[in-house]
């Protein structure tokens, strides 16, 4: 029963036999790997990109920040839902990466970002001329951490009003698979077509080891990114290694299989606690993780049989009125079992 | 004939078996799995040193530059060797990772810093007050670049030095095993015993995919070097991918035999080299690299046979007289086979 | 009719005098000129601080951000008001002198920080562990952006919640004189009494050509200060020029007569406008500015006379119905004259 | 006898007088005042510039960090003399400024740049791609830390060949005035006619209390540096005060008269020097400095009458035998007399 997140989770076994497979003999290190080249062109194919140009690192937080520190300028700043991993859970690394820019905080229901919020944020910027930080970039997080989705169609008004005021575009796509396999687009259409022009594109939460890779659909900023890259020692000499996980990853569809998995064991687990005396939910369901409220009383029995998950927000105390709703968030991953989903249902209902 | 970094060859198959191994279940994420603890515990007894921080990363820059600036202020220069990785080779990512702190070079034979020039380096540093940088840290790599190693002995003079003037150390040990094997000593004598602070303990050159561990024997900055690994993009989420390959390479020496193996193909090949007519070396060959001269037509011969090295320094051209000696480094690795050693030394004698 | 800054009115005239009067035969650069001395001395006795670190430097954001980078590691944050002149009005220096760190913006009525939102912020600052920023300095402006100020006991009450939590603080005294002699308290009961460990202490609004102190209360980060302040490009090397002007700021209380003639002016302004039909104040008038609204046609006339001041917020137009109040920001200088507040007041009442 | 630095001496009286001239009501600030506007002005007609991007800092650090910041990425390097300011004596600005880019060092007699070692060091940049760091800007300093100049056709060979590679080019013009007078060109042809695409123009050492202009002939950074000077801290508000300055400076050719002082002292105390028995120059005397030894009981008698200079290098002591000549750094300003000149050389002689 652990939903305290899903990098928790193993790799997928074929992840595994990849690594081991690519283990033979000598292969040129940072990147010159044959493997590599395979997985350039596989990625470029399968985002309808042929003059995309595609990097691995193996951390989330390396890709989002080495991505936006292409995108903005020391001075400038970077647009974001307050509850986005860059803002809350990289320890400053955008700030890092980028010299110093800021990032301007945007309040949404579940996870996103409003029209009408970003229009203003970035309007406001820059009024004082000189004396205040200038536009930078956008943002995104598809899937968001608020476990929502964003359609094609809300990720091209976002980026139409960033593009028109001269604001480039990232999506943090720690969870794409996850918002990809939800929404039944072409993962063409849920980025470049809708105006994104870095993605972040996750593998490790989806069944690799540790391995994003960065996808630059306008590849003008390729060499600085390379030089960021290896400045931040995110260049790896062995790189093949990254490779086969990758390669792996987007063979036979293996990496939408394994979201489709983690999704419905969300989907799972949220009818089974919405079946329960007092529960309901913070957020939709739409990718594979569940944020719901539900009796304290279910907190404590699931919690003394061991599952593991976090309160959310995390200052609601075990301590209280059985009865009393206190709110979580569970996230699973493709190896969740039906099983552990049941097991954490009958405790909690 | 592959001779063009010891990045370039493989991993050892053990390690691939400890990956599969620990793609169990669930794992805690972030570096708390249980077999962290094992390392952690294994490296401080290996390293007779109880109180030890230690951390993984996967690149050897990250842990070279995270490491140097826990021990430097922005303001503050790091001493270090002119050809040191960290000055050639990582794209400045020490003043990145410090925030923009100084490089001091120092010249000398044969890949080391000659103690009477730390001195006169160190001493000069602040001579102008707040006009200039300060002091900051020393930075020794072990074996060198020069494929020659530093003996604990060397180590504690230019240690003895630095913290004489209030100078903290580091010791960039890509190839430390190398260097260990080659002079029979404990780690603890090159290292701590001898007035290194933090060591960045190599495994990736040494047969591992991807893991430098990071050894504070002063484990005062720990928190600091957590913050920074965290900010820096260097934190892995699935960290046990990590320690379990750390484990496998310190359990039954397994990483002394691999650097005995690749210490033994340089011997093998500068032995060969010599042999050969007009050949001569650049540097004594003391672990698994050899840098060496001989006539041109042998350096045509070899790469014509798709022999795999650089030249070194690298603009000396294979167009000129057949006899005139070019110069050359040729890193062997663990798996290097003396069957490609003596089919090299045919191509050049 | 000029109200569009304080920074646009003139040096006090005595302030020349004294620059003229330093201006004789050589003197030590750098801070080491007997002039220095004396503003040093004069300032530890006027706070009450025998042993308070003081330095000059010629701009308030440079007295802002090296003080504050003095205060945190660049993975922490700064808290202050989300109109704080570091957030809103320094293009981002404070990330810049900090290596990247954030600035938690609070929310708050009348330019203050209320006790318990700060209180808030603070706590949930590094709830997660590694993966957030962590706690850094508190940043308090008084006179704050909207006119108003905090009462030593206001400060005392914000400090102590900062220092309950390790947090050090900082006060952006651009306007300190103005809060001061409305208070009518002394220097050290605003500050260090109150729990102020560095003061930014402004001149250049408040009659200087262009100088600020800075008091490090705690004089622990002094060495580090200095190295800031160069590396900054803001140690003068003609200092003299600086220490003569805060020499003369100091002498016979001048410093006190400017801020008492600024802030009389706005009381007459507030007065003025007030009396007006339809006009109210936006915040309180507790320093040298007035925030006000009254008709759009009394904007218009004085506009069109040539009075200088910004609508507040900026996006207000002055095309619209005549009666429709609009909001502005006026800020009066030790110059400012009572004919000029007469006129203005007369063309919009 | 005051020859410790330039920046010791007094300012021109009618600077000062300029500077009470502008202090005649109000002035909007951040350099859009009406004396910043001829200044503006004055400099594109003087360097026949007309479409030169003009700024005003107020110390020479900030000059050349801003500067050289807007020409090199932080993954660059900027190529200097290893005596230069920039190196020497700013405390890691242009590191800071930069976000982290290095200086490569590069030797020289008389404190000049040899092309042949310019063309060697850019050539040699990059040459291991995304492992090293890149082709960055030329900085020449004119006059040299070594009190030598170069001549425009000197420039324009350095420029050149760093021109030729793409390299960018500033010139530290801290002593500007007292290079050109004694070359007597035109400022066109020490500057961009000869390649340089940003000058820091020193006003600090030739007579100013604190400004130096920067004058970007390719004005493409010109938003960019108001950024970074405003991020820096460096806009100042007041800032008629130093338009004021620079106005008065380059009225009647004050500038050039003040270096022509300057020079001739440095002349005068050269003769002297030389003509006591033992003494030699270190270096020739172009400009305001002279580097000269003499014998040891000429330094005891001028330091004991209280004569302030540096000894250079710094570490020659004063305790030794007599006829031993020791060097040393003796720099003149434009008040320097000839009385104190006479004076000192009577005590060394």
């Amino acid at each position: 029963m652990f939903f305290a997140s899903d990098n928790g989770g193993p790799a997928a076994p074929g992840v595994i036999e990849a690594i081991a497979r690519a283990n033979e003999g000598v292969a040129m290190p940072y990147g010159a790997d044959p493997i590599m080249d395979r997985v350039r062109e596989k990625i470029r194919e399968l985002f309808e990109a042929p003059d995309a140009a595609v990097y691995l690192v193996a951390t989330g937080t390396a890709a989002n920040s080495i991505s936006l520190a292409c995108l903005v300028q020391p001075w400038q700043t970077v647009y974001c839902h307050r509850h986005a991993h860059i803002e809350a859970d990289e320890c400053g690394a955008p700030e890092f990466y980028s010299g110093g820019s800021k990032l301007t905080l945007i309040d949404g229901a579940d996870g996103k970002i409003p029209p009408e919020a970003l229009q203003k944020a970035i309007f406001e910027t820059g009024a004082v001329g000189v004396h205040g930080v200038q536009k930078g970039a956008l943002s995104l997080t598809n899937a968001t951490e608020a476990g929502t989705v964003y359609s094609p169609q809300e990720v091209a008004i976002l980026c139409g009003i960033a593009k028109a005021q001269g604001v480039p575009t990232h999506m943090d796509g720690a969870r794409f698979a996850n918002a990809l396999v939800r929404l039944g687009c072409s993962p063409a259409e849920l980025t470049w077509k809708a105006g994104v022009d870095i993605l972040s594109f996750g593998g490790t939460k989806n069944g690799l080891l540790g391995v994003e890779a960065v996808i630059l659909f306008n590849p003008d900023p390729a060499w600085e990114f390379e030089l960021r890259r290896k400045r931040g020692g995110h260049l790896f000499s062995k790189h093949r290694f990254l490779s086969a996980q990758m390669e792996a990853y987007l063979a036979d569809d293996l990496w939408l299989g394994l979201a489709r998995r983690a999704n419905a064991a969300a989907d799972r687990l949220s009818r089974g606690i919405l079946a329960a005396s007092g529960a309901s939910l913070t957020h939709p369901v739409e990718a594979n993780s569940v944020f719901a409220g539900w009796p304290r009383i279910g907190h404590r029995k699931a919690q003394e049989a061991g599952a593991k998950y976090y309160h959310w927000p995390f200052d609601q105390a075990l301590d209280g009125p059985d009865d009393e709703p206190i709110s979580a968030r569970l996230v699973c991953n493709w190896a969740t079992s039906d099983a552990e989903i049941d097991a954490f249902i009958a405790l909690i209902s």
